[in-house]
């Protein structure tokens, strides 16, 4: 089976899968020579093999782990378990992706009655030594044995006002040796059992419970979200304690290299005094900034800025790193790429290529598509300043809007029914995911930049706003007060997590602009990729705006909202009741110039580029009122007597709504069902076209190219008599205007026959543009409307589905059909344009498939534009960097040097 | 382009493509030396020439038939427009494909005011001569020259008046003279120009109308009806006159060398003396049977005989033969196989088999498919005769109950609406076909068993009684009458198509029997097919009947209709109601019985033989009353102060059927979703499925294989979380009951995702089952709720689909995803079973594709096992065809031999 364990001097940071990304780069700091506590590391494939084992650590492994511990004890001099002068080790997990907090850490292992004295005799430091063993204890227990921390946390509380001691800080020596043993008594009436005295039994004991946390819940939902896959494991790694926790020259700090937030290259550190490091990370106490340390320690201060910056060069990116001073000496017990905000990561990325550290490919790599949609969104507008109720940190960018909820369970279960909520707690712990992951934004009264509330909704690019010292928050009565105001479960908040703000109900948004670094980094991205990228846009405005967000012409511009507006509808409303082409034919007279307006607007919005308008779509019982509804005013209008003819017109409309409706109106009589039946709708429309481009033209603006899309053809047959119509209009308006213009028709391919049947399709299109929202609807038999809410939610969280594949492009599925149509498609129409326009457009993902599978284009959101160009500059990237591997033989490295920890 | 006429001695019967079969046959006449009128045929290609020309007669083929007139005009030594002894034409159509009355014909051509003349007396038969004159004049002015018939029937019945002749047949020369007058002048006021009196511009211009028939209406839809193409054309046949009304010894009919109805070797035929052809085929005067010329003219009734054995065995088919006698002398002016009744072409096949004529897979290629349905419906349980109202000829078996319907355009506005109709009519004529279409039965007061409801009846496999002359019809008033009831519009009636009884309501059905012939037939079916039959059945009672037609198991046996018995339904409802999983279980364990009771009784009906079970598929809410009912019923209680414990469980039941409801419930939460979000549903039918196999074992009964079958899976891991319930429970069982038996567990491919997927599917299922109702729902995007009342009828109608997706199989679309499943999931399991029990498995040119496809079996509904089983060796008989078609050279002669016409 190979080795298991692993001294730091045999590895190296390329070795993350086997050693987790903390070993790994424990390994690294120690290779460079910088002060690192000595240590191994238990690989992650003994994780994997113990839960293969039915949860079982092998004798072998125990061997391995025996010596290595030899070792460390002749590399420090002393032997754990020896009670004049102990080794006291650390056991934490570390896995090959960075999941911060979700599993378990120990601290101080190798106390018990004998060695916590002898620590205390051999450190003069009483004090200290049963502070440790009293930490050692809860800790260990509350991980390794599974007991409640509850009863740990009310003894500390007793004792700590029994004494009088203000903070724990002020607990005095004896005081913390009664609370020690009090937490022994706990054990053996709680646990049934003494509390473990042998240091070896110990360790072992902790190296099961780190691997047990693999599959923690918070873990296992961590990973979910994230998608990350359970068969990687987390490896252990244990090391030599030193101690941020002895005194006044003592203490442990996390920094990071670049701020977090904005990218700015300063360093961002925050630090407590004599503190162990859980101390930092749980939001307990609110640390000063690592400034501090340059009026307390220079030297030391000087050393870790210098360490820092050469951590930052030999990673080639900004650096998340953890520190501990032991009485003035400086420790390194952590370093990784530092998690960041989408707005930090272009700031940042920008600044390694323009500093050389790092090429403009590798910047491009450096930034998730998936977090920078959130850079266009959510400014807030706040014109009335006194609806501030309180200022926190800015942890994590973004303005939320929500109820305010106390309890992370409750915030799941509100979210999932679809409420937006608020999570406000005195400070979140990973045990809150659930709760999390469903609320809109955080707030927490305690903690720092680098708590945990912090650096989970950074990551999950969620804002929040922590450390909101003015807010008291009584979780128990479900209420919190500042000075002024009371905040009551289920009241609307809006937090800003740029500007830290809390504010009392609803805000309005601000439209977003790309910032310099931004737009310098989409301008890379456009000069790499080679799919096109346009924006879905019904509206001149949308058009204006996608452009402005670099969208290179609109893949899909619905027609059915102009039948939508007060002018628009009684119109519509009069061309479904008509009875006969006739009629139908007069209200259709009168919508065509509303359209044709419509028309002229986005097309001269997006002159230079292709605008691809889609033909009507949705049944027409969508332009009427519900049946049930009309029913009602009937009879209301009946028993009050009503005026006869309005009453003749409303049993119109309830007979042709009621003749409308259908039992499965997403498999029913709409897209081009409808132009072929009544084709005079189409033809009403194409007019509106062609006659917008024509007076364009006239008015002397060039670039007009309209591309007209019949929708939902699963039929050959469809789109020729359709094709023909259009063209046919098309004609008619050259005749009649005198204006010459090139008439584009295409197809969307969103019924799996459409794509089954392409090369035939392709005989009377210039283009394809993939509906994959209905294709998927199709492809897997899911109504979006009702999958949701009854089965989708339960599929998404037993694993029984991956994705959603409304969100992300079911490659397996419905990305075979997209293949059979590009294929089919291209070899009968060699110049066939190819586009998709569904929502998985603008997912970047899906994006890459659509890359691999040959399109020209893909077509999204306005605001997703920028995400699109980025995706698709990767998906490049990703396959020279594919090629290139096979070229220098399957080297699994990746070329794009994307953050994996 | 080669030759464009043809004359009789240069073709033969082979030539059908290029001279119809009615030019072909007569060739073949005159080559075998029967007496045939000399002439000869303009090939079907002019015709597709003339429409692909503007519907123009280029000047080469205007030479061509002049010359072969003129040595027609030689052959006969007679010459068209001479006025002494002028020779008269007929000119008839003829496709391919034998589409009767559907054309034009035109007779007696080459009248005018001076060959009548000449006629008359070279004849001395006046009478005679303006007898076909005015015949001439209104036929030529109807087909020609587009005028209404009217006005000439109307002069015809107004001068019978004035002379006073009882029949046409008592009209004088003189006044038939008048006639043909008062026609001329018609002519001319009505259609503003003379009658042309050019016999050779008569001769252009009728073959031009020809031409032009093949794309008048009744072809149009008769073509559209019996899946005819457009492109074939029809050819045109030029022939000498004989004439059947030249007085006593003259006379024309039409006879069946066996029953048309029974198949029985017995020559049927019919005679009317001193007529032209088209008083038989209209049904305007009752005809004589044959034998009754026995009496009259015996030596012709000889000759009559012993060449209706020679052409059948010639042809070796069963033969429809037109003949006319002029003065004593035979003629044969057609002959064509015979339309059959289904009963009909089963006995025939087999005694012509038996008789050695043909072999045994000729005769199995001799039977439609699609006809013998009608073998296995349809019989009347009559037990108060008193309701027998009248009794015509039984022209077409079956029986059929409807509304009386007196219009054909109303027949055809009723049917499309659901309705069903009967027609009845005085006689129908081709312009009723639309009509005859949409009814579910035809009754006629006139007509013989070669009238024209009698061909098409027998042809569409449709009930029709003619001839019913007891029956008198007001068409104008819209009502009927014997002398003892009258029968109104819209008033429901039955007829018995196979004893010709007429019956006032409604009538029971008997079940029917598979007679000696068909089970032979069938029988030599079972020895050539290779693919299997099963049947689709949901009682033991069902389960038998399918045994009894041949099934080889059961291919979908749906466990919903268990739910929804009186006993079932309350423990059903109680079920969904339940709040949590533990009183749905208790509702379960209470339903678990019933099923188990249920799944004995078709296992046991079965034994022997696979019974594929299908879990649980419609959505939950089809058990429950629908929101407005239980709203309306809701406040009824209220408002009357009903129980609080009824109006509780009232307001439970809407809460829950509210909460169940879906926009589009094809696409929602059912099938094996259900089953993976609550598993206690599915294992409590797997329990029920495997104790009662274990029941049925320890009871004694072998053979007992249920197959377990889980619906609607698109995810290869939602089959593989239920394969393995279904397999705990089984094991449970055996452990329970102590009994062992096999478990096999497959899926339904019906969502397009499956098919794509089939290969990991595969892994889970050892058979896949097609559902190709959901899978052509899904594919094309067509809600079959939905589709046909909205779009499908207009789609079918103006050809924007050839067929109706969901009776007969879409190879493109549809059956490529049978294709990729078949082929993926075969890979990945070699063994794996295949089959199909959509509503296509019991439709032949599906079930010819499912061959193809290489499927296992196919299942379809009881009754279609027959059509099935002869399907399936007719598919298999093709591939044989088509692989020694291959051997040979690609000769495109059918081996099996089906009548083309």
């Amino acid at each position: 089976m190979g080795k298991w364990v692993y001294e730091f001097a045999e590895g190296d940071a390329s070795m993350k899968a086997l050693l987790g990304g903390k070993g790994a780069n424990l390994a690294e700091m120690a290779r460079l020579g910088m002060p690192v506590p000595p240590g191994f590391v238990i690989t992650t494939q003994c994780c994997l093999d113990y839960f293969r084992d039915g949860r079982r650590l092998g004798e072998p492994l125990r061997r391995e782990v025996l010596e290595a511990l030899a070792r460390l004890e002749t590399t420090m001099g002393r032997k754990i378990g020896d009670h004049r002068e102990p080794l006291l080790v650390s056991v934490r997990s570390g896995a090959a992706v960075s999941m911060p907090g979700m599993m378990d850490t120990i601290l101080n292992l190798g106390l018990n009655q004998l060695t916590a004295q002898g620590l205390a005799e051999s450190t003069g430091d009483a004090r200290f030594a049963y502070d440790c063993y009293r930490r050692f204890i809860a800790m260990f227990s509350e991980v390794v044995l599974g007991l409640p921390a509850g009863p740990f946390a009310a003894i500390l509380e007793q004792r700590k006002a029994a004494s009088g001691a203000a903070s724990d800080g002020e607990l005095t020596a004896p005081v913390l040796r009664d609370i020690a043993d009090a937490y022994l008594g706990l054990v053996k009436g709680r646990g049934g059992r003494d509390f473990p005295q042998d240091p070896v039994e110990q360790l072992l004991m902790a190296v099961e419970a780190v691997f047990r946390s693999w599959y923690n819940d918070r873990a296992v939902i961590y990973r979910r979200v994230h998608r990350i896959p359970d068969d990687l494991g987390t490896a252990v790694t244990v090391q030599a304690m030193v101690f941020g926790n002895r005194g006044r020259h003592s203490g442990t700090g996390v920094l990071f290299t670049r701020h977090p937030s904005t990218g700015s290259p300063e360093v961002l550190g925050e630090y407590l005094g004599n503190a162990q490091g859980e101390d930092v990370v749980a939001g307990t106490r609110t640390p000063h900034p690592v400034a501090r340390l340059g009026d307390e320690l220079p030297q030391v201060y000087l050393q870790l800025m210098e360490s820092a910056r050469r951590l930052e060069t030999h990673y080639r990116d900004a650096q998340d790193i953890e520190f501990t001073i032991e009485r003035g000496q400086l420790f390194f017990l952590q370093t990784r790429s530092a998690s960041r905000t989408a707005r930090a990561a272009v700031k940042i990325a920008i600044d390694l290529a323009e500093e050389g550290i790092i090429t403009r490919a590798e910047a491009i790599g450096r930034v998730e598509p998936e977090h920078i949609e959130g850079l266009l969104h959510r400014g807030l507008i706040l014109e009335d300043s006194s609806r501030v109720i309180a200022r926190g940190l800015p942890a994590s960018p973004g303005a939320a809007t929500g109820r305010v909820v106390f309890q992370a369970d409750e915030a799941e279960r509100r979210g999932e029914a679809g409420e937006r909520v608020i999570l406000v707690r005195p400070e979140t712990a990973p045990d809150d995911m659930h709760g999390i992951v469903q609320a809109q934004g955080i707030l927490t009264s305690r903690g720092g930049m680098t708590c945990h509330a912090a650096i989970v909704a950074r990551g999950m690019g969620k804002p929040a706003v922590v450390g909101c010292e003015a807010l008291t928050i009584d979780l128990a009565a479900g209420r919190a007060w500042t000075e002024d105001v009371s905040i009551s479960q289920g009241e609307l908040i809006t937090i800003d997590g740029a500007s830290g703000q809390v504010i009392l109900g609803e805000v309005a948004l601000v439209e977003p602009r790309l910032d310099r670094e931004f737009g310098e980094l989409l301008a890379w991205c456009d000069q790499v990729r080679r799919l096109g990228v346009r924006a879905n846009a019904d509206t001149p405005q949308d058009a204006a705006r996608s452009r402005e967000f670099g969208a290179e012409g609109i893949g899909l511009c619905r027609t059915e909202h102009m039948f939508m507006t007060p002018e628009g509808l009684p119109l519509m409303q009069e061309m479904i009741l008509a009875e006969g082409e006739d009629e139908r034919r007069q209200a259709l007279e009168r919508l065509l110039p509303m359209q044709r307006e419509d028309f002229k607007g986005i097309l001269r919005a997006m002159a230079g580029y292709p605008v691809t308008i889609r033909l009507l779509d949705p049944p027409l019982h969508e332009f009427l009122p519900d049946v049930a509804g009309l029913t009602a005013e009937l009879e209301a209008m009946v028993s009050r007597g009503g005026d006869p003819a309005g009453i003749g017109r409303q049993r119109d409309l309830l007979r042709k709504a009621r003749g409308l409706a259908e039992v499965n109106p997403m498999l029913g009589f709409r897209g081009c069902r409808l132009g072929v039946v009544y084709p005079e709708i189409y033809a009403m429309q194409a007019r509106a076209i062609f006659e917008a481009t024509a007076e364009l033209v006239k008015e002397g603006v060039s670039g007009i190219r309209p591309e007209v899309m019949i929708p939902l053809v699963g039929l050959a047959r469809e789109l020729a008599i359709l094709e023909e119509l259009v063209r046919r209009v098309a004609r008619e308006v050259m005749a009649s205007s005198g204006v010459e213009f090139p008439v584009v028709v295409g197809t969307m391919i969103e019924v799996p026959r459409g794509a089954l049947t392409a090369g035939e399709l392709a005989q009377h299109a210039e283009f394809f543009s993939f509906g994959t929202n209905d294709l998927t609807q199709l492809t897997y038999g899911f109504s979006r409307d009702d999958a949701e809410a009854k089965f989708l939610h339960h599929y998404l969280r037993h694993k029984v589905l991956p994705d959603n594949p409304f969100a992300v492009l079911d490659e397996a599925g419905v990305g075979q059909l997209v293949k059979i149509a590009v294929e089919l498609g291209r070899k009968a129409r060699p110049g066939l344009k190819l586009g998709i326009c569904g929502e998985h457009g603008g997912e970047p993902r899906s994006i890459g498939f659509f890359h691999r599978a040959g399109l020209d284009y893909v077509s999204c959101s306005p605001y997703r534009v920028p995400v699109a160009r980025l995706a698709a500059a990767r998906a490049q990237l990703d396959e020279q960097g594919g090629k290139s591997r096979e070229r220098r033989g399957r080297r699994p490295a990746r070329t794009t040097g994307r953050p994996v920890n």
